[in-house]
């Protein structure tokens, strides 16, 4: 079987969904939330970030074009609640997935701007916002420290992935290398940034 | 006079924009603001749900399209301005006006989404989020702990109103009685959670 | 050199993009963050409020279909990264860029809506929607007291200037002179709120 770049493309879209949808549920399950709550935050962190990309990049939202990643965030929800109380390092486990989500959703979202003709700095931009935006929400909704605002490395490895994917595309390289050359360069970094509490110099008063 | 469905939905919607615009109004009593906090929450809580719910499906926003939404939001908030020292437990009012809202906008909602054409899903998540976002907006802004994250039932009344809107849609009822039954469905179950504390089983540990 | 009423609306959008960056900017700051959360919070705050503005009227994203004011605002935030060591007194400085941003972006929300040709009420509303968004994303994400909720007058300016803007555009005026007058008075008016802590009268409960 041949894979194309659009299921390229889909495959990881999907993955990255799912995977920032378990980190929804599980802050839920911090929270004590019932099954809905699960599915609330699983769909809200999962989807949230693409949808405001669509809507300022002005294209028709993903999950109203395709309700197939409303599904995922549905079932990877449902999933997540029955299996979560097996789960150990809850915490921890909510860390990783949202690291996977980051880099997926940074090189992801950079490039359906890229698709649609943007300048770089724009490209850069949605490629910095898709992942924040459902981290945040997440975040701030269940009155939970963000993450994007905790001293080690988040948006920049977020920038890491965006900009590797706009410097990769302009080579002659085909779009599975570029892709996942740009998701790992993203996700290393901010692996590193969790293990070894990577910092930038903070602002000095 | 006959009641044309479409007149029918025009009423149902700006009742949903009234009462909403009054919980929002009540909140900001709550936190003792001016007579322009009055008219901003109110019609921040009024508005907010049903303008997500538009640029999602890419529709025009309603109050842009007609401004009548927007003078609805504003003479509420004034009003209750002026009326609220007169009422007797605010809290309990802002309650029941959130619950009806609640029960309005979640079956407007999906008859919206139904009416662009879109899947069951996503009409019916249309119809949580419509709801939602205005009463979260408000909660968030004024630093209250969020409706919608207390145990008692309240997403889950919204998602009884989408079903039972698509599901009723479905027979070959008139409009009034499939909206009338799905805003009563929704508001019963909601208002059944707050007198009786109903809750879904809680996440254990 | 003749500068064009599109000059006079390009060069004033700039500098409200500019002030409400620093603003942005300052606020990270006050949090301690490293550059490029002074890049996110800058950026945030600056095109934020015209975002939301952009979506509701349903025109093209400003900074997507010209990148320049995204460039601005990551060039100010950089900027502030290196002189906020040398400033005294950043809340008050935090305080008069918020104050410009706010004047400016009041007027020139409602001269967008008023180009798009939506109702008054309608461009009055985005004449205080554009201002507030930034200013309540910056303060809620960096977990501050809103501006906006605080007691002096806040959203008054921005109505004034608002509404200055609609009654000076009916006479035959020169755009110039429109413009300036009418952020000229939503900014005296929230400067003497600010000197001399002037409040509409609180709800009384």
């Amino acid at each position: 079987m041949d894979i194309t770049s659009t299921d390229l493309f889909n495959i990881a879209g999907w993955l990255a969904v799912a995977v920032f949808a378990v980190s929804g549920a599980l802050a839920a399950a911090e929270k004590q939330l019932d099954v809905l709550g699960f599915v609330l935050f699983g769909t809200v962190t999962g989807i949230g970030g693409g949808t405001v990309r669509d809507l300022i990049l002005g294209v028709e939202v993903f999950w109203v074009a395709n309700p197939i990643d409303l599904k995922i965030c549905i079932a990877s929800a449902i999933i997540t609640y029955f299996a979560a109380p097996h789960f150990i390092a809850r915490q921890r486990w909510l860390l990783w997935m949202d690291a996977m989500g980051l880099a997926l959703f940074s090189v992801l979202g950079t490039a359906k701007a890229v698709s649609v003709g943007v300048d770089p700095v724009v490209a850069c931009t949605m490629g910095m916002i898709t992942p924040s935006f459902g981290s945040v929400i997440r975040d701030i909704l269940l009155d939970r420290q963000p993450l994007l605002l905790q001293p080690e490395i988040y948006v920049t490895a977020a920038m890491v992935g965006a900009v590797s994917y706009l410097v990769l595309n302009l080579l002659a390289l085909p779009q599975l290398v570029v892709l996942l050359t740009a998701i790992a360069l993203a996700f290393i970094l901010r692996a590193l940034a969790i293990i070894y509490d990577l910092r930038l110099p903070k602002f000095n008063r």
